[in-house]
């Protein structure tokens, strides 16, 4: 089924708590060698056939208006997946 | 800065209600176009230098244990992106 993959993830300058401790878990697990973890979205909008350009580029201002949030988040790709 | 990028989806058989409720909002503002959505995480962890094949394999084993739930998730793939 095609597909179009937008991926979301917090800001780099802001805190994100969820992957902090995730980061925090892992050190005191004994993974010294990852120094941070920062943990976002990864949203599957599903088309019944191949997106159009211009299914695409509605997908970009969906991502952007919708499916993120621009004061803490940024939209760092839209990609077709065939 | 070198990063293993974890991507996790709900598994395919499961309902995702934060993921229909986009897809219904979305199909509301006219975008018939798109069949369903899927709500998954993106997680990164950071690497102070490039992950050794031992780290990557570390990294696999601990997004099946640790950053996932797999009676719920899959684990659709673990990347290194340099």
């Amino acid at each position: 089924m095609p597909k179009i993959i937008v991926e979301v993830m917090p800001k780099a300058d802001l805190l994100d708590p969820a992957g902090k401790a995730v980061a925090n878990a892992l050190q005191r697990k004994g993974h010294a060698e990852i120094s941070n973890v920062r943990i976002g979205k990864r949203i599957e909008l599903h088309y019944a056939s191949t997106p159009t350009d211009a299914e695409v580029e509605a997908a970009k201002q969906i991502a952007a208006d919708f499916l993120s949030n621009g004061v803490i988040e940024d939209v760092i790709s839209v990609t077709v997946e065939n």
